[in-house]
Order: structure tokens, then C-alpha cells, then sequence
């Protein structure tokens, strides 16, 4: 009885779930990570200042897909009707939430770099309204990729199905949407964007790459096209695909900014699955095909059929 | 005073936050897009009829998870006692859903493409209860799936820790699920779940491959299995291995729809990390080995090793 | 008039939803699915205990993620002033769940595998707060990490935009966070950490993967780092890259568990895109380069630069 | 030490959560609810049909809301240009969800009462047209309610206070819809409403009654206004009047359904707080004002004032 | 120009949102709130232990009525077939919840009053269980209350529309959940239970409270029912009853605690809106009928009908 | 078969949902809202300037409630050493949403009323401030009015069963807080608190009344205590009280709006349920007891104690 009444004892003070360790030390623990905090000087960001939120970006890339492909992915019952209604009413919330990510991270880099003002808020607006009267622009290069993919795909059924669940095409969308924004001059929103694109879908397009109408990547798991990218018209980019940069030296970053470091891949160009292409000076001519898992550091001039050799075979 | 009453009435007239600008031209902008959907043929879906709703898919793979692999994932403790209601109660939920879908992508077809009546309610109804009956076949695939998995890898602790977070072992549920859709020849669907797993693990499994038993994906980013590959038992894929079509002429898409255009791999083969093995006539013969990032076209007989040639170092 | 009503009635009868062909086999389906689970030995967990919730763990990775780069992702405003607040508040939250989370997944072990017992809860409490001791450390080198990127990155604007964005760092911070539970012998729980940054990043970091300060992944999509793998220090590797094991025999999950299968990556070591590094006695010297697409099963001295071949042009 | 883990197991066990008494049982009580379901004739709806859902149906009341009074309760910002477009989008979700509602709780009576067939889904979609058509009716009669308590309340700061928080504007106004679903005879779905409200504000108005412009409650709690009951214009009417019924024999029910059994209230009539007036032939005729807690069952002639006598003070 | 620049970084400066005064005193603010609970004994609760969730608690009662009323709250579509699972998987979810609530406020009236153990984890199990195993009973007594409520109320449409829309016969159905923890002497949530009623309906029944079948409340909004009132089978009350205590002195708290301080309603009693009626040794014989606002503080003998005098009209 | 088609494609035009009709009206039901907004001056708010969000003033109100009762409502546990960081983080969050609301509701009045600049933003900071550093004051005082409601009630089984479910303890709550924002003459805000904690409570207690420590309000549905109200110090009230205003003529909003229109209570009055009190001049002495259903528009001198006198029965 008495025993019984201990161990229940114990039990509930056990089921305090802090440990009383734990209790001892955690003002310890907030003090050490607050002066850990202090002492760096990136990686905290303790400010007075609203930070472009990760979150609302998200909620942005979502309802511009649903203003460009109208009626895929909206939870209500889209028809010619009510098509109007639903875009002026999304049209108008996403603006607020644009203009207002776009001046957050204008002034993000206003003050944490010092720059004498930059008209956030007034960047922000105009920025949001252009972005929206391209929009129009931006499905109708949609709409050619969309129909490009169909076009070269025999496993599509149909071009919704493309829609609704390539993700070649929702990493494209981004992109495009991103890239005018970088165009802008926004700081961080776009490259957020693209991430949040490359995290869905394992394409990882960088904002500043220039790309042609008519593009298409297929699987697209793998795929990185670097910052000075250039894509011409009607390119055709398979899974695992690197567009990117030649070896860097360690102190790249600084010295490289802004410099053109990735290939350019002029018209009608196919690069199967695998492919490396690296070099700012590097140049596919237009209609080349380049072959799965080749590596490439140098121009190809047009026309021209790149394939590795065939492997040997090894018999154990 | 008289001047700080100015500067705040321009702060407040400041914060309304949609400038005159965007309120002058939202008409125009709603027009635009609206014309803009007018005047493309596809890319846009304001039809009189719902079409199937990729949120509702999500929430039926994952339901499908709970009843396949029972305890795992649930949020409500699952024992012995109430397995029985938990079923009972997810299935009839998860039946509604899926007849509901498999009716509205049955129905999307029928519609768009003018087909003759489909009977896409009843259709629903017998694929979704089909389904079901499947279940226990469904889980005996997995399971030895699972148990081969666990077998071949020495970094698995346990089963259990193989079904809580390995992707390969999600995509390959997805896919078992998705293919009797495609069996059923349910249109949309089955892309829109195997696309969602391809989202989640970077492995992109075309509902309409054919895969035997105890079958093994490790690590898995970047796999890719066409739509008419034909995988025997037992066999293993490693990350970024592609089983994919010979180069496709640009409009493929029409004239090889439904036609072979993936290997096939028999029983027993392993095949390492980033290979690539295309074409339809391709056939790898039963216990092949094929090496990391072999490249292969062609048809291999049995019980062969291919490996790549080892590199040559260039000291620099 | 009366057809009028007969079609209604039909139309009623119709929408009821659940044919009575699903009513009249749902018993049935769901006794079969039960005796499937009864039959099979894995693949259910219908126990008295609770087990690890997959979705506790991934908001604590999201938890530890506001703690370790704070302001960056927190929905409340951070400033100077109330960072100790967010911190204590954080902390004492995460630390109820993380003891629990480490208790059950013990626990889980210790039933399954009929183990004396191990002391769950005690060892869920203090290894949470060893973890949470810990973290001022771990900042420590992710703020390495982070600064190395940037220093390297040229298409990184700023450090800022890598905390916002890169899917490297938030891969490396949930390894650096479960590589400490799985020094303390936690089982299950660090690799549900991990597989989670891989379903987000692509890149999949084994928690018992020994890594230095100042790593670095770039693009990061397909990247495996197995479990035994050892990283020096200043590493930096680009998506696709594979650090893992030998061909391994079928039966290996058994006989090579907790043995040195994955290479040894020495200090100041570049790996590009889509290299493959194989076999637990395979040692990259310091300062070496190993090329894109190199497949490597040997050691490399230092200060070597591995590069694949020039592909032959094939002219069609 | 034996002892330690011998408590340690008892903690363990007893953790598990669910009693083996629990476990042992439960198939037994889940038969005793069906038996008990089975035996009743009410009281559960375990029906082959889908019923009005509770849940719809406050969301249907929240968004008339948004509709009828635009501006105050939306969660984005609405401003003249977007004003069309919140209003065509609303309208067209919540057509949809009335629609619905409405053909479910005619199917119900349908069904239930196995009427002949009343074409519930044309019925459905009529009513809800029609009831949207009546919107700027609604908005006219709710403005001048609104009007008339901003008139006659010193306590009320501004209009868009009283639509802000007052909850006899949101009873009546829900009484207002409710009333127009009453009128075309639609079961179910305008009581589940106005007892929404009743929730919310402790204001119990029938959807039967009928009420004319400038209605104003002030307060509100414990008002009851029953379903016969005949309100004139510009009556205003404090907490706690009851406009009620006479005793009624026991069953009452069965015989005195649909008869006029509540009072008839003229134009320009004030009823203060805790007020009852009874009776089916009462009529208080134009401008009277009935006092506090005076209890009424006789009807009082126009311009009449009726006052409770002053109480004797009883010292102790 | 200059100007503009100026004006801007003001506007920024201020948009900061935290102004300078708020970060200069938020320490002190925090150190007084820790202070005024180190002072005061009660209103804060900051133990170790955790506490009963109230929202764990509405959880429970909400979980209740969908097993009480099968089929009309339900999110999921409810038939005669799966009524067995969703009743199984229910039943199981609350009990715990449940019993675990109960542990909790067993426990928290242990520490607090420094009460022996009271066993309180297997009491909360035991009572959880006998809880459920009475559903039965509960559920009859509750068919029986809609069945009276349906006969006596001419307003009433079909018992379907009181399940899903009277406030009474929901704090009726909360009270008889309540009032069973209550007699197995569960502290604290029996009260917020009927708390949690009494803020959905207005009307306040103690869980103390014995009550008979065939219970009725109309209306209801204002109704009291004290501690320790009893009434017998088929009473109906109406709106703004109260069955109260006579006057207390001000140190009633302690000194009547547990005594019979509320009136005794026998059978077959109907009191109407707006009664009073006080006392522990005040009886309501068989068959009266208390006419609306009268207020006593004696007992009635049976087949008494009790009025107030009709009030004088007073012209002016 | 040809007749099935036929009524298969009529089942499915029927399906689309919304009728045709509907269609057709859609945009004239718009435009006639729209200008239905148009012709009204009240009722619709379509302005540029956002405006004060009743959703974001319940979440300040209860988390408040967290702050004021530290632990009793919180979801996260709180102890003695995780009390400072809980208080910090909240009232961190609370301060930025408080500012907000106060700026918007200030703004608000401003614009609508075109008074000259209030300098909201500065006000909206400053009255937050000021708030937060009177919280220690607010919570003596309801510490008190919890004191006195455990002294007095019998049924009150412990303190913190008053603080968990007492709705007068939660209207008590919000009105000392609503209070503070009516001193700083905020507009529209004070009152929607009140508001809310009325449909809570059905407990209305005006922001602008003056209510002195020690104040108990018992079950209170239909208590309602207007603007300019004064209550001493030790009040008890019971459920149906109005403290009010005598009959106001129809015009009485704009003549009388600011005037004292509400009784005065002095020190340690009880006042018993239903009771009614009006007019401004009207003083109830110290030590009253006012009696059930008591209507009094007349002072009461101290120490007297006013009864309803008892009602004659009435035998049929």
C-alpha cells in the first residue's frame, strides 16, 4: 500500500517531463546561444526591420500559378463566368502581398548594406504592377512550352496532364515569373522563388538565366542552369542536365560576380539526360544534340551530334 | 505642427498600400488575362465540369500510406483492437475520394476530347472498389519490397526505420498504386500521383511500367522509369539511373505514343548509380550487374558485369 | 410528368455515393486487409506503444532551424530585444518534443527487439539537453559553412540569400543536428531528420556521415553521402556527386552493417557535379580536384586534379 | 539495479496508454452503440444519403456576410476597384455551397418522410439564384437597421461600429437570409442558421417570423422572437423579451403546428429589457412602449405605455 | 531630391514597428508580469505538471456528440456499413484523450492540495472506460429528451432539426456526459464541460445537477440549473429559468459548500421563461406549472399552477 | 444502350453544378450589389485604408488571457523557469498586433470623419506601450475579482476552476482591459473586445463603464452594464442584471451620446438575477442587496435591502 503510493509518487514526478537538469540549465543555454548570436556576424537576423517572410513568397508563387493556368489548381469551381471575378480578386491580393515582399527586400539590402534610399516602397508597387501586366506575356510563352512538351513527349496523354503534373513546367514557370523580377533588380525574392521551385522539383533554374520560348525539360530531376545561362528558342533539356560554371577558384564569389561563367545554347537544341556543359565561353550551335552523360567545356558548332563513346564491357 | 500633420498625412496616404497606379490599370490587367485565356487552346480550364483535384489526390496517397502500412503514419494510436476500425473508416473515406476522382478524370477526357458517354460515375465506383480489393495483394508486394531493401543495405537499423523515411520504398507504394489505375486505364490520375511521389523523392516512376516483386530503389534521386520499361523480381536501382527512350525526334510525342520505347531489365539485375540504359529493344539479361554511370543502348545477355572503364588521372 | 419523377429518383438513387457493391464488400476488404497484416511480419505497427510521429519530427527540425539561424524564418518579428524571449520560449518547446520524440524512438527498439531496458525517458531527457547544449557549437559551423559558400558562390548575392535559400545549408545544418543524436546512439529518429532535408534538397546526408567545418554543397540535387563516409575540412561538392559503397552483395545488409564502407575525403578537396567516389578504403588527398561524371573506387593522392577524358565528337 | 529496471518496466507498460480492461472491451461497446443505434427510431443518421452539414452551412452565413456588408469582414483588402471582383468571386463559391445545401435538406425530408420526388437539385440551384438575386433588397433593409440602431443608441460611437460588433445586426441579419429560405419552404437549412446565430449573440429568432424595416435589438441576450410572430416597422426591442407562445398543453406539437401562435407587434413599438408578450391574438398595437419585465398575454391598444408597478421596499 | 531621400528614411525608420520606448522597456515590462505572479497565490500556473487543456476538453465533447448522435456531425459520410468504424475508431481516439484529461485534473487537485496519491493514470483509464461503456444509457436518455422536446414544440419540424440546431438538447447532452465524471468525482472537468455549453448556448447547467429523461429546455438562453438542483422525469423549462440559491452570505463559498442549496423539481413540471426559483428545501410538486417571471422561495404543492398577477397599465 | 448514352450525358450536364441560368445572371447580381453598395452611405467599407480586423482583436484578446493567467490556456507547457521567455515572446507578438489595431482604429475614425491628422502609427505605439506596462495592475485586480468570486460561491471548487470556466471571470478579463483602450479614447477597438467576450459570455459589459476590485459576476448570460456605469468596489451580480438607461427617446443616439445615462453602484451592493436598474441619477447605497427581478429607476439608500414581493398563487 505504502509502496504503492511511492511509486506512483515517482511516477508523477517523473512525468514532469522537464527534467529539473533541464530547468538548471536552460537560461544557461538561452545566454549561450544569444552571445553565440552576438558574436557573428552573419547568420542571425535579430533586425528592426520586416524580412522578406519565406512563407508569403510561397503563397505568392502558388497564386500567380493559379492567375496563369487558371482553373487547374483553384479550389473553387472555375467557369468562363466566373474567370473574371476570380482574377481580379487573386490578381488584387497577390499584388498587396508582391509589393510588399518586393519592398521588404529592397530595404533588407538598404539597410543591411547601407545604401542611401532606394524607394522601397514605391519599388515595390511599381514592380508588383508590371510584374502584372506581363502576365498575359508570360502564359502566352507558357502556353508554348506546354505545347512544346506535348509536342516531344510520347508518355503525355494530353497537355493538362503536362499542367498538372509536370514539374518541368512549374520549375519553368517560376523561373520565368522570377526572371522578370531579377530584370527588376530585386534583390533575394527571385532567388527564393527559383528554390522554392528547385525544392518541389529538383530543377534548379537561377533567376538571371536568359531562356527562349518553346522550352522544355523532361523529368528534370537533376537539372541546374547557372546565373548567365543564355537558352535560345525551342530547347530541349533532359534530367540531370548541369549548365553551369567552370572549376572556381576558392575566392570566386568576390571575383566572379556578374560575369558571364555559363554556356550559351543557341536554338533547337537537344541535351539528353546527364549532360555537363560548362563555360561562359562554351557555345552549342543551334540543332546540336547533345548525348546523355557527355561533358562538355568547349563550343559545338551547329548541327553537330556529341556522343559519348560506348562503354566497355568488363566480363567477371 | 502645421508641417507634421503634412508628413503624416503623406505617410497615411503612403500606407494604403495599392498605389492609384494599380488600381487605375486592375480593370485592364483582368481584361488581358481573360483575353489572353480566350485566345489560347489550351493552358487554361474554366469548364462547366470540376476536374480532378490534386490536393484531393495528395490526401488519398496519403491515406492510401496509412491503410497500406498501418501504424506508421497515423496521427491516432493504432493496436491490435481498433486496426479493424481504423480500416474500416479509411477505407470508406479514402473509397468516396477515389470514386470521386477516378469519375471527374474519366469525366475530363470525355468531355475534352468528345468522346461518346463513359459512364464515369460507375466507372468510378468499380475502379475505386477494385482498388481496394487489391489492398492485401498490394501490401504482400510491399512487403517483400521492404524486406529486399532491408536485406541489401547495411545502413537500414531496422524495417521499420526502411518504411518510416525511406523515399524509395514511398515511390514504389505510389507506384503500385498508380499502376492498377493505369491498368484500369484511368486517365490524369496515375501521373498526378506518381508525380507527386517524383516531388517528394526526386524519383520519377511512369504508372505504366511494369515492375515485379522485391524490388529495390537506394537513395533514389534522379531515378527515372519510362513509361513501357519492364523491371523482372528482384532487382536494384541506385540513385540518378535512368531507364529511359533512344533520342526522340521532335514530334515524337504523336507517333510513339503507346509503343515500347523503354528497356527491359530481368530478374536479379543491380544497376549502380547514375547508369543510363535506353531504348525499347534493350534487354539486360537476369543477374547483370551494370556499373555506375554506364551508358547503355543496347541489349546485354546475362550474368554480365559492365562496368566503365576506370578514368585516367591528369595531374595538373 | 411521372418520367420526370423516375429519372429524379434514379438521379437521387445514384448520387447516394457508395455503390452497394463497395457497402456489400467492405467488411470483407477490411478482414482481409487485418489478416494481411496479421500474416505479414513487418510492414504494420499496431503496438501499445506510441512510436515516433514523423510529423513531430519535422517540426522540430523546423523548431531547431529558428533557433540555429535565428529571424530568418520566425513568423514574429526578431529584434535585439526580444531574441532571448523567442530563444527560451523555442527551447522549452522543443525540448518537450525532442525528449519524447528520443524516448519513443527507444523505446520503440527496446520493444521491438525485446531489449533490457534502456532507460527511455531518462536518456530522452538528457540527450535533449546535450543536443540543446550543444547548439551555440553547431551555429559555429554552420556560420563556417555558410561564409564558405558565399566565399566560393559568385551567383550568391549575399550571405543572407544562402540562409534564405540554398537547399545545401539547410541539408548540412539537419545533418550537423542528427549526426549529435546519432553520436548519442539514438536509433531511428536522426534518420527520419535526414530523409526529411532529402525530400526538401535532393541531397542525402547519412547521420552517421563524419563531416569538418566549412562544407559546402552546391545545387545539392543527388548528392549522397553515406554512412560511414569521413569529411575533412573546406569541402566543397556539387550536386550529383556520390560518396558510397562498393558493389555490395545481396546479402550485405547483414554482414557489413557498422563497417567502413564509404570513402575518406581529406581537407581542401573540390568534388564536381556528378562524381563518384566508392569503397571504404578509398582516400581523397587533400588539395585534390576530382572532375564532373569521375567514377573513383581508389585512393587519390594529394593535391591531384582527377578529370574524365574529353568525349569523342561524332560527327552525324 | 534489477529494481531499477523492474520500475522502469512497470513505467513503460503502464505508458502504453490504453488499458488491457479498454482493449478487452471495446469491440463490445462499439456493438452496444450500433444495438443502441439500431433499436432507436431517431437520434442517429447512419443514411445512404449526404445531409446538410453544420459546418457549410456557418460558412455560407460568414460569407452573406462578406457579401452583404463588404469590407468589414473580409480577410483581404477591399477597396472600390476590387469590389466587383470580391463580389462576382463570393457569389459564385457560395452559390455552389447553397446549392447544395438546399437540394441536401429537401433530399432529407425527401427521403425521410418518403414524400414523392421534389426535384431537389433543380430546387437546389433556383433557390439559391433567387436568393442572391434578392441581395441588394437585403443590403437596403439591413442599412436602414442599422440606420435606426445608430439613431436611438447613445452608446454607439459610429455606424461602422454597430456592423463591427453588434449582435443584433448580425441576428437580423441572418434572420434576413434565413427568412427568404423559409419562404421557399426549404427544411432544415434557415433553422440551422438562425440557431447559428443564437449561439453567437443569445438572440433566438424563428426563420418564420416576420419583421419589417428599421429593426433594431439592442443587447440582445435571451431575446426570443417565435416563428408566427408579426413585427411592424421601427420597432426596437431590448435584452431578454420574449415574444412568445402561450402555455401549451403537452402536445402540443403535433396540434398547433404552422398555426399563429405569437403576438403581432405594430409600427413604431419599444419593448424594454425582460419583456413577454404571449399569445397568437396579441396585438400591441402602433407606438406603444412596453416597460422592462412586464409580462403580457392580452393585446393594448395603439400609443399605449404599459409599466410594471414600482416594487415595495422591504427593510430588514 | 535631398528632401525625398530624407522624408523616406524617416518613413522607414518608422515603419520599424517596434518603436525605441517599446525595446527600451520590454525587460522591465517582463521582469513586472514574473514579479505580480511570484506575489500573488492564485491565477497563474506555471507548475510542472501539466494541466487539463481546455481545448483537449472541447475536443472531447465535440468527439462525443458525433458517437452520440451518429451521422449528423460528421465530417465523413456515415451508413450502415462503416457506422461500426468510424464508432470503433472514434471511441478509441477519445478514450484517450479522455483519460488522459481526466489523469490530468486528478493530478492537478493531488499537487495543488498536497493531497495522498489518488492513483490518478489508472483512475483515468478506469473512468474513461466506465464512461463509455454507459453511452448506451446516455444515448436512450437522450432519445428520449428529443423525443419529449419534438412532442411539446409546435415550432419543432422534425426531430432531426432539434438534434441539429437546439441549443437545449446539446447542454442537456453535455450535462449528461458531465454529470457522470461528475458522480465518479473527476475535479475540474465536469465544470468545463458544462462551461464550454453554457458558452455555446447560454444555457448553464451545473454538472452536479440530477435530472430525469425526458428532459426539455426551450430556447434555453439565460437558463441556470445549480449544484445541487434535482428534477424529476418530464419537466420542461423555458429560456431565462433560474433554479437557484436563496441570498448567500458572503462567506457562503466555504461554509455551504456540498449542502442542498438548489430547489427540488418533481414530475411532470413545466416552468415558464424567465421563473425563479430558490432554495434547498424549496419542492416544485408533481404536475405544477410555474408561470413565466415568477420568482419563488417556497415550495408549491403538486397540480398547482402558479401565475404572476397580471401587471396595471399606466397611461401616459 | 442509345438511350443510356442519352441519359448518361444528362446526369452529367446536370453534375456541372451551376445551372445555366445562374450563369446568365451572375454579372446583373453583381453590378447590382455593387451598386446597391454605391447608392448606400453605411454598410459597406471599400476603402483604401485598411481597417481594424476583428479576427486579429479575438487573438490579441486571447493571448492577452495567456499573459494576464500565465499557464492556464497556454498550449505549451510552462513552468517556473520558462515563465520569462513565454511573457517576453508573447507580449512581443501582442505589442506589434496591439499597435496595429489601435493605429488602424484611430486611422479609421480619422479618415471616415476627415478630422485632422491623429498621428496614428505614434498612438498606436504609445497606447500599446502603456497597456502592456499596466498588465501587473490588471492582473492584482482580477486576481481580487477571483478571490471574491471563490469566497462567495459554493459551487466554485477550487480558484482555478473560476479561472478555467467561469464566463464572468473572462468577461471581467476583457472589460479591464477594453477599459484602459477607452481611457486612451481608442475608438471601435475597446468595443469589439467587449463584443466578443458578450457572444462568449452573453455577459455585455460597455468598455466605458467604471468598475471597481473585488467584482463577481455569477453565471451572467443576459448581464449587460452600460457606458457610463459606475460600480464600487466588493459588487457581486448575478446572470440577467441590467445595469441600463431609462427609456430613451427615438432620437436619444445623437442628444444623449457622452451624457451619464447608467446607475451608480456603491461598495459591496449584491444584486440579484434579472434584477434591472436604470438611469443615471439613479445610486444604489452602499451594502444594498437588490432581489431577484427587482426593477428599480429610483436611488436606494445604503443598507437597505429591496424584495419583489412574493407572488399570489393562483389555483386552476
Amino acid at each position: 500500500m505504502e509502496k504503492d503510493r511511492h511509486t506512483q509518487e515517482t511516477s508523477c514526478r517523473r512525468d514532469a517531463g522537464r527534467s529539473s537538469s533541464f530547468r538548471a540549465h536552460l537560461p544557461e543555454i538561452v545566454d549561450q546561444i544569444v552571445r553565440s548570436c552576438e558574436n557573428r556576424q552573419c547568420c542571425h537576423h535579430t533586425a528592426y526591420e520586416p524580412i522578406p517572410s519565406r512563407e508569403s513568397v510561397i503563397e505568392i508563387v502558388e497564386g500567380l500559378r493559379d492567375v496563369i493556368f487558371p482553373g487547374y489548381f483553384n479550389r473553387n469551381r472555375m467557369d468562363p463566368v466566373n474567370l473574371k471575378y476570380m482574377l481580379g480578386q487573386s490578381v488584387s491580393g497577390l499584388y498587396d502581398m508582391l509589393a510588399e515582399q518586393i519592398c521588404r527586400s529592397i530595404r533588407h539590402d538598404c539597410f543591411r548594406y547601407e545604401k542611401p534610399c532606394m524607394k522601397c516602397e514605391e519599388q515595390g508597387q511599381e514592380i508588383a504592377l508590371a510584374l502584372f501586366r506581363s502576365v498575359p506575356d508570360i502564359q502566352a510563352m507558357l502556353s508554348a512550352d506546354v505545347a512544346a512538351a506535348y509536342e516531344g513527349d510520347p508518355a503525355a496523354a494530353s497537355e493538362d496532364e503536362i499542367i498538372f503534373s509536370y514539374p518541368g513546367i512549374f520549375a519553368i514557370m517560376v523561373y520565368r515569373v522570377a526572371h522578370r523580377l531579377f530584370e527588376f533588380e530585386v534583390p533575394l525574392l527571385p532567388r527564393i522563388m527559383t528554390e522554392y521551385a528547385h525544392s518541389i522539383t529538383g530543377i534548379d533554374i537561377h533567376p538571371g538565366a536568359e531562356i527562349g520560348t518553346r522550352f522544355v525539360i523532361d523529368h528534370g530531376t537533376g537539372v541546374v542552369i547557372g546565373e548567365t545561362t543564355v537558352i535560345g528558342h525551342n530547347v530541349r533539356v533532359y534530367q540531370g542536365v548541369t549548365l553551369g560554371a567552370l572549376s572556381l577558384p576558392k575566392d570566386a564569389g568576390e571575383r566572379l560576380r556578374g560575369k558571364k561563367r555559363h554556356p550559351t545554347i543557341e536554338d533547337d537544341v537537344i541535351i539528353y539526360s546527364g549532360a555537363t556543359i560548362l563555360g561562359g565561353d562554351t557555345v552549342i550551335g543551334r540543332r546540336c544534340v547533345i548525348g546523355g552523360n557527355v561533358w562538355l567545356t568547349a563550343s559545338i558548332p551547329p548541327d553537330t551530334r556529341v556522343l559519348m563513346e560506348p562503354p566497355k564491357l568488363v566480363y567477371r
